[in-house]
Order: C-alpha cells, then sequence, then structure tokens
C-alpha cells in the first residue's frame, strides 16, 4: 500500500475479529520493519514485548479497564524501552567505519548518563516513532490497530516482568477491524498547529 | 511509494543540496499528512515550526554545533508540543457524536493536569509518531530527512518565539540529498529487541 494512502487509512480501530490470527511470518515482517525505526545515536532503545498467551492478554485487559480490543486482536504488542540503553554504545555502531565509531561511541553514554529525565524522554520519542512505523505498516498488510495509553502500567510491568530501568509507553493491538473507526473527532484547523518561522 | 519501501529507504541523511527548494504545495501536503498522525485523546499536541527564514535557520545552526544539514536542507521543522493542551477538550471532538463527547471530553484534563510527567511523555510520544510520519512522507516524495535532538533547545526555542509550557522534541531537517546514509552501523539481534508474552 502507498504510504500516502497508509497514512490516511491508518485509524484507531476499537473492534477486531477475536477468531482472526495473524501467522509468525507476518508477525517477523511486522515487526522487523519496526525495527528500522530512527533512534538517537542508534542507540534501539524500545523494546516490543509481543503478548500471544491468551491468559497474560485477558490479564493485561483487566488492567486495561476491560478494553476489549486488548484481547480481540489478533496480536498485542508492548512498546518498553530501556532506559539505560545509553551503556555499551559501541555495540550500535560495530559496523561503522573507524572513525566514525571512535567519534560517535565515547559521546553516548556523558550526554544521556546524569540526566534522568532525558532517558525518559528519549524512550517516548523512539517509542512513538516506532509505533507509527508498526501502524502503517499493519494498514499497509491490511491490519488495523490502536495505540493505547489507557492501562495500568504497574500491572502491565508485572504480567510482562518488565526488568529495572525500563518503562512502558504504549499498548498497541493489531488485528482484522470488524467494524471502521468512527468519523475523525475535530481536526484543529491548519493554521493553528502549523507555523512559519516562529509562534 | 510503498509503505514498506519507505520504511527500508528511510535513513538519516546528512548531506543535503542548498540549491534545492520545495515548493509550497509540496510543504502544505507533507504536514497536512503529518496532521493525520494520532494522538491520545485526538488532543492534537504536536506543533510544527517551519522554518525557511535564512537569518533564523543560521542562528538555529549555530544552536545544534553547526550541523550543516539544518541550513542545507529544503526546510527545516520544528516539533514541538503544547503541554498543556489537555486544557479545553472539546475541541477535539466536536464532530464526534453527543454521547461520545460527553464520555470523552470531561476525562482528558483530569487524566493530565496534575502530572507534569505525563504531560511531557505525552508530547514526546505524539511528536515521535507525527515525526514518522514526515519522515516515510518525506521519503515516498522523493526527500530524505535527518531527525535531530543535538542543539541547545533554549536556544532554539528563543529563536522560533515559543509559548510558555510549549516544549521543543526534535528538529526535523527535510531536503533532496547530495549523499546517501552510510550504511547502518550496528542493527542489535532481533531476539534482543523482540520479546514473547514477557522478558
Amino acid at each position: 500500500m502507498d504510504t500516502t494512502t497508509a497514512i490516511h487509512q491508518r485509524r484507531s480501530v476499537k473492534h477486531y475479529d477475536p477468531d482472526h490470527t495473524m501467522t509468525e511470518v507476518e508477525i517477523q515482517a511486522l515487526l522487523e520493519l519496526a525495527l528500522l525505526s530512527p533512534t538517537s545515536f542508534n542507540m534501539q532503545n524500545w523494546r516490543f514485548v509481543v503478548v500471544t498467551d491468551p491468559e497474560k492478554r485477558a490479564a493485561i485487559e483487566a488492567a486495561a479497564w476491560n478494553q476489549a480490543q486488548v484481547t480481540e486482536a489478533s496480536i498485542l504488542i508492548i512498546l518498553c524501552a530501556d532506559l539505560h540503553a545509553y551503556e555499551d554504545g559501541a555495540r550500535y555502531w560495530v559496523n561503522a567505519p573507524q572513525p566514525v565509531q571512535d567519534m560517535l561511541v565515547p559521546m553516548i553514554e556523558p550526554f544521556y548518563k546524569d540526566n534522568v529525565q532525558l532517558q525518559r524522554d528519549e524512550a517516548m520519542r523512539s517509542i512513538g516513532i516506532a509505533s507509527q512505523t508498526l501502524m502503517l505498516t499493519a494498514k499497509s498488510m491490511g491490519y488495523d490497530s490502536c495505540p493505547m495509553i489507557g492501562f495500568d502500567p504497574q500491572k502491565v510491568a508485572d504480567i510482562i516482568e518488565l526488568p529495572e530501568h525500563h518503562i512502558i509507553g504504549m499498548m498497541l493491538p493489531i488485528g482484522k477491524a470488524l467494524k471502521d473507526a468512527n468519523t475523525r473527532g475535530g481536526q484543529l484547523p491548519f493554521d493553528e498547529v502549523v507555523h512559519i518561522d516562529g509562534f
């Protein structure tokens, strides 16, 4: 599907065919594309938890105020991030020419180490970017999605055994839509959102 | 361009043709697509500042440690967010059926009002999502882009007259590539980044 069409047609869909399953090949292809999303310093700080186990899905639904798309969609992806991805930065540049490695790698840790807010900003930014890769890829595969922040993050963290210094940024059910999204709720005027040269 | 191709071909490009200009029609089309990016509660909390003025571009380049793509790219977009977008939520749902408005609108302000960290998370998440819409759209229009966080945010805020309770999340030069990106620096193994059912 054309990029422009995917952007236009991507909507947050709430109703999914609970009998539809995605193949392992589809799930792999979807996530391989997500892994091409850019991250600062190529840190790849996102971590994706694909929840397929029905008991865990039910527990997560309960932690998300019983929103049915959590269990009815074909897959559920929990988008997490490692807040300490800035450590051991050499692994992100192993294929770069040596002078590039020598310049970039020593910059990473000092940039983040003592800045907890920046670590968290980076988590949310990277998760945001990767989530749109997933949503547009899903749309282009004939699926829909529903980005969600309405859940108890601590309960979901317990269910997926989120490690220390990791954070959850979003949940993303993906599946076969049973019912289209409503029309868009109310778009702000272009000139309220886009400014030229300054506010 | 096919969505999958755009995701594969999108790379962070540093070298742009400084003589190339994008037409106003192209810039408008690019941003109209960005405005279709999802946001929590449809808050549309992003604000996009398109910097065309050469003096401002030069000043921003100086605030970004003289990275040449800031002035050499055809346009520079500063992705900002309104941290108080949760106020006056009725405008985001004017086209929704009345029962939907009655349910959703009163939820927005209490969800964010006393949670400064969540306001900021939402800014970064929305900016991340919209930035990928912009990067993939740019690619599909034959352009390249370079997401940037390496700049002095206070200096750039002064240049674009960023209002109170707004924040800058990223800068995005977009233009005609003069030189391809290097090969990818070093992709983490799939199994290190993707987990099934839990960590």
